[in-house]
């Protein structure tokens, strides 16, 4: 049986190609820089999106059936993993990613919820045999449910921090069980609605407090992958506390947890916070925290998070030459946190949608190459400091200059001269290598 | 010879005067928990907006003229501390705030300059001796001239942050001198137009040098004030490195800045980064970062800033709470980094804006000790997070629970309570405190 | 039976009181410029977000159950009409406001949802009887149902044109019946999610179409009263046509319905379009179209419609003068578009954030009278335009003023003298009015 | 003589060529659809930024010098002339676009001014003769001297308003003189900065007034070109009263202007408006208002005008959709209404920015004709809308459906089947062709 009967194995066909359901630019096997494309993008299935999401928003009812043919909740949650499997043998999918309540349905206690899910657990881990399918990250929704409304390991109930780490705890279970190497926190809930009624230290002391019992259990049962902290400013919260890259790197280091935890980054995210995503690559990058990427698209004009699939290839190829530049991935890798359009509600809809997301960061990936080894642009940014390389500079950089000593020199060496920073000819390099 | 001939001191009239210089709500001398409202407050002029902007857009030459009946720039800088020292003395304003190039014109070099601030500083000093005026804190401003045009400490050219360096040498010569306090950084210009040609990574390390440099200086002049950093997002730069108080606080940790520094929060600031004006004074107190305010608006729905008056009575009411909260201010006060509208041309508009201004932070102040006298919304809060003082919660805090006892727990305990957050209930004790 | 057991009708208290149920500034029949504060307000509830909602996110499910204690939809619906009677009786509301879908559950059938509404229908109106309870406005959900996910009006599909001009009919059925006097379009998908499969110009005549046969039949069956269309930019679709007052006005008039619309004006959706709440109702005002209003208020830091209840009395001051300079409702009034917080879970939080808005606006209303009795604002503006009432202000009024003549005058008449625009003195005396 | 001696004429060396001061994609005599690539695209060059712009902001000095080696005002205005005539010359750019204030220094009187701009006016019309170089608009500048502080049509000044008429009598009469087709109103400081001091009525009609004068002057001296509006929302003012294109629109028609003016649309104002390019454009087009073009592009992440110069490919592909859709320019062109970044200060950056955004559009242009060729997403779109082509659509749309019928119809018809919106599909087309 088919849950996908439109199409069969999506095929690279070429950019001359006119059938819907052909990669354009995605080549798995080509060979990028001694890589196969596949290993460099390693593309990840969202569990939540692809399988769960009925297309609901604010204002409408959902659009897609997720039934998949059945009734009882744990035959719905064994079809969506059949459907999941067999959308990622057509799609030439590698990985997935899932939080624990996409994969089964909440029982009516912790215990049962918790059956659910890990005999959904061992269904995947059988599916998973003799294919190249592998979990590139687990975690645990701790935002649905009314329980989590004022937050998880935020929240002002200590009973509801406790049931967030139960529900950790099997996440983590779970994400070893079926050989994931990545952990993930989105801290859906953890922020607030209004500072009048809450007391942001113990929050976020407690927020820190779950991490470090999730890497202590995690570490005490072999788990040798990444945790994630994903960031995120606003929505649903009014604010959320892992708000940037910038933001959740000082919380890392703060607590400590900086050597268990890299960062998750979302494209989406990043424009909600006012940043770029190859900003938020930059900020993480630097700072030895490039983990894993959720790769989709915000609408500039909306300010919400509308997880579209991506299309923009300048922004893809900016985001590439990030993750090159950071030696490629290690445990993480790229998942398509993203959904197709309420009216793109047919099943085709939703490989059409993850070929175009996967085209567009193949030829982002392609483009990034073409960039480095077109060597403009870096060889101008390398030229541009080079005055910290001798002489004054190099004291600088070395700590051995003062404000007197430089003084001194300013005194002497007079008006500084500064060249062009050259932004709109670099930008042309940019468009040339994209567009040939 | 008067520069303001259309009003006097500035008196308080109360609620019902008409008087348009007049103050309705502040009452320098009235004791609030048994300190003046003055020495809660600690009003500051900034040289900058009252004595040296002429009011100029991108859009349209200025609307006042700062030449203060003189031609030669010296005697044009002279006049100022007149005017400045005239304006505070009517308005009844203790503390001032300048960037070097604020108070003196620049020379053709470094040492002209140098000589110009020496020479206007001793002028100032002289000023202030019989007054209550005093210096809140000093600066460089390193964003005007074009040699910054690619950042000051974070320049790709070394001889410009030598340049730097020497503007704040004598910037804290200028500061100590005055007996100021405090001395800030607001990184104009420390942030980059396009990812295409920064290193950010140097650029970030650099920055922290230059700052690390000026603690070693002035620590070794016997400065024993507090450093700050003064969060901003973006503007003139497309992004800033100090964009917002967690950023600026994860950036001083990370570079062993956090002894010697705090923050300087404006208001404006933090709204063109996405937070409220209470969001980033929260945040700065619960990190023990709290240090000084620029008091001024933004306009929501414009993307630059700003700089008008505060005439948000609630904003400053919430603002208030987190001073008092904090203890109040130490080295710090409240500075009116704020602007009159470009139509606002007249002399008397600067007075009628900083009345309006101070009468705002006066209603903010009075309100804020009602909100903590009236005591429902802090009960509110203490008793929300109760759950955390014995039992399970109290396991969470002092780090006996594991993810295992904590599943066990929940298994026992079944599915939590949890109570309404009350938002509704607590924003209207804050409007009927503020309208009564 | 009660819905409501904790409270009773809520009384005016005062502002010393700190009975959580008691209005502090909402004084029913307090006389303001001689007719009761009530009049002025005509504070409608929504039934949508009051009643049927059940404060869902996208990242969440709802905290409030709705089925009132039934299972049977229509059981439930009969409920609504009880509980909703029941808390307008306990909060001296005296109007409602309800779309089709709120009040009736959707049939099998497009005959069985009429049959459902009309049963409804006939039950609110027997509810209706020796009350003073009216009807504000009704109108169709036309965005909910997965058939509109193109649009209604603006579908691409005429059948469901077709269904939606069906919905309409038998809301404005509906209104008649229940004596409204006002019906409302807000074109919840009336828009576009994205350029690339849009004939914009068929979907906006088609929109025009709709609206005219809605004219046509309500006015054949004697409806009297106002058609309002409520402008918002954007959400759910990327962009809605009737983006802001300004465009929806151009809108009218190009298509002939401006003598029979006017504007529902909701303050989140003028947030949401980069304007002011007074902005939007200043527009409407000075064109004719001043309607009826939304009352809720946006976070300006969140790009979604938060719909929560007003608490900002600056703002509703300035909407309220706008109302007072319009000559008050005609057929309009003031309808809570409001929605309690997801973790402001309880019935007794409805009420409190009714009582929080209704005193919000009932201070705005007794603010902007003061402004006006107050008059330096009014008198102010007045005298700032008087150059137009003689000489060449007035030729330039009456016509007879070329660029010729306009050109000979300034040629004699030399560099135009202009005066301060005194924005803060303006809006120190707002902050005056506000707090005394 | 030389302003530019780095380069000579800059020719198209295509895609390979990695010479900077080369078109990669402009060429300028490639035939596409019967047409030279830049008889459709009129480039022109906009006189103030290219020529007058020091690239001052409000944080810094000016990095470019603008005197030309001269000290006398009007030997710069003449040095302008022949720089502006060189770069147009080298670059290829056959039209230009002026303010008055633009190209000549405003005098101490009115005569004087007048004076000034007649005598560069005349010399720029000899340095035209035999050259193909054209005028495409004229305007005058009515926000930058203070007397424009309160607007210039909607001042409240009647003597200001007066002073404006007479600069656009002299601009009228200049764009005359050198065969322009075009005269542009952007309403720079027509808007307010408080509703407090604004009187909205007066102040719409008097814009309206002075549009309607210049109208009569204009066709009185036989100019029978295009008038344009420039819709901007925001900046310098709070709200500018020539919103965004539908707002424009309304406005025209409401005071009969709609015969005698179309829309010049800016890239970043329609950002700066919550609104894509695209859209705007559109909207133009649809309602018959699409006139002329001022290509650059904003920073999403900024809510300024930072009119930079345009590299985004897939933006211009869709404005040049639309320029297609429309019929092409008439008398519009397209102006780079673009400056250089503040650090790119060297005339050898304006050279290689105008290369970059004359490549974008160049590309822009091919690509949007080869969607048009593609053919896929038009018959798409075509076919969507086929239900209004017979049965009930065509009742809709021939007027002789009522809701009666509709109710009818729908009550036979059942539920309305509706089809997926592609929107995932129709984007890879997009980048399919971008990309090949």
């Amino acid at each position: 049986m088919t849950y996908f009967p439109n199409f069969g194995k999506i095929k690279y066909e070429g950019q001359g190609s006119k059938n819907p359901f052909a990669f354009k630019f995605y080549d798995a096997d080509r060979i990028i820089d001694g890589k196969p494309m596949k290993d460099h993008l390693k593309f990840a299935m969202s569990w939540w999106h692809t399988l769960c999401a009925v297309m609901a928003d604010p204002f409408g009812a959902g659009t897609i059936d997720r039934s998949y043919g059945k009734t009882d909740p744990m035959d719905i949650a064994r079809a969506k993993v059949d459907a999941g499997f067999e959308f990622m043998d057509k799609l030439g999918i590698e990985y997935f990613c899932f939080h624990d309540m996409d994969i089964a349905p909440e029982g009516k206690t912790f215990a049962e919820t918790k059956k659910n899910v890990q005999e959904i657990v061992a269904y995947i881990k059988s599916k998973m045999e003799g294919t190249n399918i592998k979990l590139l990250w687990g975690t645990a929704n701790l935002f649905n449910n009314p329980r989590y409304m004022h937050g998880a390991g935020t929240s002002c109930e200590a009973d509801v921090f406790a049931y967030a780490a139960s529900q950790i705890k099997n996440a983590i279970d779970a994400t070893i069980t079926l050989g994931g190497k990545g952990y993930v926190f989105w801290g859906g809930r953890e922020g607030y609605e209004t500072l009048l009624n809450t007391n942001m230290a113990i929050e976020l002391d407690n927020l820190a407090r779950l991490m470090k019992m999730a890497v202590n259990y995690a570490r005490s049962k072999g788990f040798d992958g990444d945790f994630y902290v994903e960031p995120k400013p606003k929505e649903p919260t009014k604010h959320q506390y892992d708000f940037d890259s910038a933001t959740v790197i000082g919380f890392l280091r703060k607590y400590g947890l900086d050597n268990d935890f890299k960062l998750n980054i979302e494209a989406n995210h990043a424009t909600l916070a006012g940043h770029t995503f190859e900003h938020e690559l930059r900020v993480a990058r630097i700072n030895g925290f490039f983990g894993s990427i959720d790769a989709n698209q915000g609408d500039e004009h909306l300010g919400w998070d509308t997880d579209q699939f991506p299309t923009d290839v300048r922004t893809a190829t900016c985001a590439m030459y990030e993750l090159i530049k950071a030696g490629g991935f290690t445990n993480g890798g790229l998942n398509f946190d993203a959904k197709v359009r309420r009216p793109s509600f047919t099943f085709d809809d939703l490989a059409l949608a993850y070929i175009s997301g996967m085209d567009t960061f193949a030829l982002g990936l392609i483009k990034a190459y073409e960039i480095i080894e077109d060597g403009r642009i870096d060889s101008f940014v390398l030229d541009r400091y080079k005055s910290y390389k001798s002489g004054i500079g190099a004291e600088i950089m070395n700590g051995t200059a003062t404000l007197e000593s430089l003084e001194e020199y300013t005194l002497k060496n007079g008006e500084p001269k500064v060249e062009s920073g050259r932004q709109e000819y670099l930008e042309s390099i940019l468009t040339q290598v994209l567009y040939r």
